[in-house]
């Protein structure tokens, strides 16, 4: 078991590094960026307030457990942000390869049951073809929306970002998990590029 | 719907102040203080890993939600050290009943279906004394050490704390959820203290 706990451990505090990992958006009150530990964590309760928008056969837990797994390979390669990837807002092979590295370290510190066990919701979750996956990856993309409008237009303003991009890069897949939510949020951000 | 909505984003907006609350702790590098929204994050992760450690009786998707919500009066009361409060460990009847107001408060802005339920969890992780509450209650206790063996002694050392001091005030918390645990983490923790 020491051997056991030892792993766990190592994990658990090569993972504090998420803490120092800056994103392209700010708090609500606009006074610094986000990092992506505290991403996580409001991410984890806008699944428990949105459960209501979660079809009947989503898995709250396992959304949860995706959610706090999601961003820990960006110890190694960093936030990229949506908005800075010259339009594409698809994640380059480069990246997609330095993201899978970075996931077989990172968890490849556990013993390996559960090494095996997070790295398969980790994929899932990548994948985003799953219900628990489709609704997790869209409360990941409505978050950062939120916070922008909280904070007066945020990283829309930083990439110069127009509201046809919004829809395609950020929108549509918000609209895959959370069609009414999207709608919803979509009416309030719209002010924000006229 | 949109009422609902509006309420929802209400809250999940005031959450976000969390992450400006600062904790008496360290990141494991010991650059900053950790703040208790990220913090609330490693717990999710703790909760996890150490998930082999809990009874059977422990509901997992309990724990996590507890473990999410539990820190959030601390938007209006401030996160409390428990190496600061003369000794006593024990939170003063003021600071209970400010803790309740601020839940009053802050769980007050959801929908009331959704602020009974929250309520109602984070009421059962304060009394401390169901399996899923002391089970989340001894990750709660259990992480701060780990963030300062890692650190180099972090708040042990700027309170002045003696391994007597460790034992009572944190020690026999993390037993009661996590006996097999708190034996490993002790035997690491004692070189800070001899």
């Amino acid at each position: 078991m020491t051997d056991r706990l030892s792993q766990q451990f190592a994990f658990l505090q090569e993972a504090d590094r998420l803490k120092g990992v800056l994103r392209a958006g700010r708090l609500t009150d606009g006074s610094r960026f986000e990092n992506s530990a505290e991403h996580s964590w409001h991410l984890t309760l806008y699944a428990m307030v949105l459960a209501d928008h979660a079809p009947a056969d989503v898995d709250m837990i396992r959304v949860l457990k995706m959610l706090i797994l999601h961003d820990l390979v960006e110890i190694d390669t960093g936030d990229v942000p949506i908005h800075s990837q010259g339009g594409t807002a698809h994640a380059s092979a480069l990246q997609i390869a330095a993201e899978a590295a970075a996931a077989d370290r990172i968890f490849g510190l556990l013993p390996p049951d559960q090494a095996a066990a997070f790295r398969t919701l980790w994929d899932e979750f990548e994948a985003n073809t799953t219900p628990d996956a489709v609704f997790a990856k869209s409360l990941d993309r409505v978050q950062p929306v939120m916070q922008n409008i909280a904070n007066g237009g945020g990283s829309w303003i930083d990439y110069d970002v127009t509201l046809e991009q919004l829809d395609t890069r950020i929108g549509h897949k918000i609209a895959r998990g959370l069609p009414a939510v999207w709608d919803w949020v979509r009416t309030r951000a719209m002010p924000f590029f006229s």
